[in-house]
């Protein structure tokens, strides 16, 4: 077993300044603890094999779906369903803690110039 | 596909009262994200099969382990591996969120009278 040390979100979030680009800051199992800044319209995509799991640290998201939307705020968790297309939308700039299984790609099967390769902090 | 709605870790956690109690609020594939309130000292003890996923929502949380602690204060997060011995200690009431997979015991291996049910919110 490998110990990882005690990390703080904020401090983590601190060390950079892009949008739509994840880092992960920690492992579980074969899942990610990742934190991301998020600032405007993402795309519409679909993670076929997973839930995808959001905490919204700072500020506010809206989660787009195709059936109507969810409204986030500081301390708010969703979870998107497997094979649920959807959009995040930040009007202003939003932190977020984000739980993924190891190797999902932020687009989904969408694809396209926001696609972030893996980072980790 | 179920869509769990938008849940609040802090209105969760105006719901109880209770000590070393983890109520589950989201599920993510096999795992359920939790929120307990903790006080006073646990029960050593080891998840043999998972990691487990800490992250203080409020107070201070430290987790002694065989070979140190650790100290972790609100946005601090934190991982236990699995096979690792460990014991949450917290001096003043702590709220934390927890993420495992679906049907951890609280106690691990250890068992006793701290063992809670699965209870969901």
């Amino acid at each position: 077993m490998t110990t990882q040390g005690v990390i703080n979100l904020a401090q983590k979030l601190s060390l950079f300044t892009d949008h739509w680009g994840p880092r992960t800051v920690l492992r579980l199992n074969d899942y990610e603890i990742k934190v991301v800044k998020l600032l405007g319209e993402f795309v519409w995509h679909t993670h076929d094999d997973t839930d995808e799991f959001f905490l919204v640290l700072k500020g506010r998201l809206r989660i787009e779906l195709a059936d109507g939307s969810v409204d986030l705020a500081a301390g708010d968790a969703f979870v998107v369903p497997r094979g649920v297309e959807h959009r995040p939308v930040a009007l202003c700039e939003a932190e977020v803690m984000l739980i993924e299984p190891r190797g999902v790609v932020n687009t989904g099967a969408a694809g396209g110039p926001l696609t972030a390769p893996h980072r980790a902090l």
